[in-house]
């Protein structure tokens, strides 16, 4: 079968029906890490790929935001476990051309981000390649009981932390400019896009007071993310269109009611996480501490009813859950 | 400057020099392997790359053997530190065009190894990209001090484990068939070049039994990688080109007399290591328990001496000290 029907999930799939669970791994291939067992302890492995003319184009982005995103997405891995970054192994492929200039301005961005989160580079390889790509893996520690996507009930509270859709508008942004919006909702919608802040506090926090049941992180849009949760947790979701957290750049970008980029466009690298109702206050009381934006969007229903996001009137939005899919031909 | 005038060598130098070795750190940058600690233990940590048209071409190789190979050189950067390999992460960009099947072939070579040695594939990440690559990343156990590249001594012997030079002559026959060879030699040759064993179980005695002080594998050719420890060590090296282990199959089709793809050919992934003199005879028993080859081929001399091969003669046998490197021209 041709890779571009099969798809990126169908192909993880396989691999992940075909290979055996060994021996010290507590969660294997399908999260957004994975956990392990070392020696005397444990840890938490994620991996992943940013290639020019798939992940980013240099027309975009600069190589030190590159490198900083390159940190930011697989810490949010680690994050959407309740885990925290340790260590850097960063491979790179990269074209001939380039000066050592700018493998230099990508290592820039990598330690800027790097230093203030207590990662270390601690090794990978280089090569020549036609083409940049990125390759990284992030160890992290798992000083609590990671949380996976597998574990939502029927009558749990859906949230998400931050605002959702503005990275998706900076990457609109960076291809046409909009004249209706000011200088600084720009500036906003594009720091959000070239420099995502993965929740790394909230995730942690969740996980240490057992609030999170189940949660993961919104590469993908928040529809696609929010399928992988139902499935892994076998439920169905009814999602609220008005309780989206939109930035005001969003909205003065987007209008109030186009909440399509909010759903589904990706790279938000906010957390999507579903808790008990009882837990209501204690979540609400968690922003104050951490200083982030903490929503309710939705609720987890029993699988056979699907995922439905309900307008203001009560009106079914329809939608096909789509997103990124790297193989598929569009 | 140019990347192809700095060298990768020179670019992992710049990163290395430029990175502050952080909290947690036992060895960044610069052996086969990070040693770090983990909340409770330490891990090793070893990164990959493969690249189609650099590092292997489809033409003469198989995706099978391609996985298999993936597993093995990292499994080998993790026997060069005398640790155990435990956890691979597989990110891997593919071309639309490939088949479903493609993919699954080069996954059962992985799996192949990965079972006989105890390792999980636990995760990674997969992306249609021009042309097929490879980024492994394999976390390891290190029951035992990890031994790195920097613990030599003047006065240390030299030993190798195996056979040099296969690898590349199993190359060399692949473009170029030789008439002179038996079936057999050439399957031997082919089969080195395509299915390297790691030397995981002589790597972790040697780190068990303290008798390695230093160790490196040789994937760059053995000059180079000598020239690593010489380095990291700051000591210089005298081999005896006529000790140097050169099966039979090598010997029928380079001739007595050529030692070149012994000395720098690259892709052995056998150990190379220094010990003290006084453990020779401990080191020559270990041969029968291992069942592996272990070949004295020289001595740790002072930096200023640099690197020398002699004949069966005593004379110097020049060379310059070449090898892999991806970025510089040729």
């Amino acid at each position: 079968m041709k890779l571009s029907r099969l798809g990126e999930f169908g192909l993880i799939e396989r691999v992940r029906r075909t290979t055996a669970q060994g021996r010290g791994v507590n969660l294997g291939i399908g999260d957004d890490a994975a956990w392990v067992q070392t020696r005397s302890g444990s840890c938490l492995l994620t991996a992943d790929l940013l290639i020019e003319g798939v992940h980013f184009d240099l027309k975009w982005t600069s190589l030190y935001a590159l490198g900083h995103k390159t940190l930011a997405v697989n810490m949010s891995d680690i994050a959407a476990m309740g885990g925290t970054p340790a260590y850097l192994l960063l491979s790179l492929g990269i074209p001939a051309t380039f000066e050592s200039e700018d493998v230099e301005e990508f290592y820039r961005g990598i330690r800027s981000l790097a230093l203030k989160s207590g990662v270390s580079l601690v090794g990978g390889d280089t090569s020549v390649a036609k083409s940049l790509f990125i390759s990284a893996c992030l160890v992290g520690d798992a000083p609590y009981r990671p949380i996976t996507r597998g574990g939502a009930q029927v009558g749990d509270d859906i949230y998400v932390t931050g605002t959702l859709g503005d990275s998706a508008l900076g990457l609109r942004l960076l291809k046409r400019k909009s004249p209706k919006l000011t200088q600084r909702a720009a500036k906003f919608l594009l720091s959000r896009h070239h420099f995502p802040t993965a929740r790394v506090q909230a995730g942690a926090t969740l996980a240490r007071e057992k609030l999170a049941r189940a949660m993961i992180d919104i590469s993908d849009g928040l529809l696609q993310d929010l399928d992988h949760i139902c499935k892994a947790s076998r439920i169905g979701a009814v999602l609220a269109e008005e309780t989206l957290p939109l930035s005001a750049a969003y909205r003065s970008l987007a209008g109030h009611d186009g909440t399509g980029h909010a759903l589904a466009g990706g790279e938000d690298y906010e957390l999507l996480f579903c808790a008990r109702r009882r837990d209501r206050s204690r979540i609400e009381k968690l922003q104050g501490h951490l200083n982030v934006p903490i929503t309710r969007i939705g609720t987890c229903v029993p699988a056979r009813y699907g995922m439905t996001v309900l307008d203001r009137k009560g009106q079914r939005i329809s939608f096909r859950a789509r997103g990124h899919d790297h193989f598929k031909q569009r």
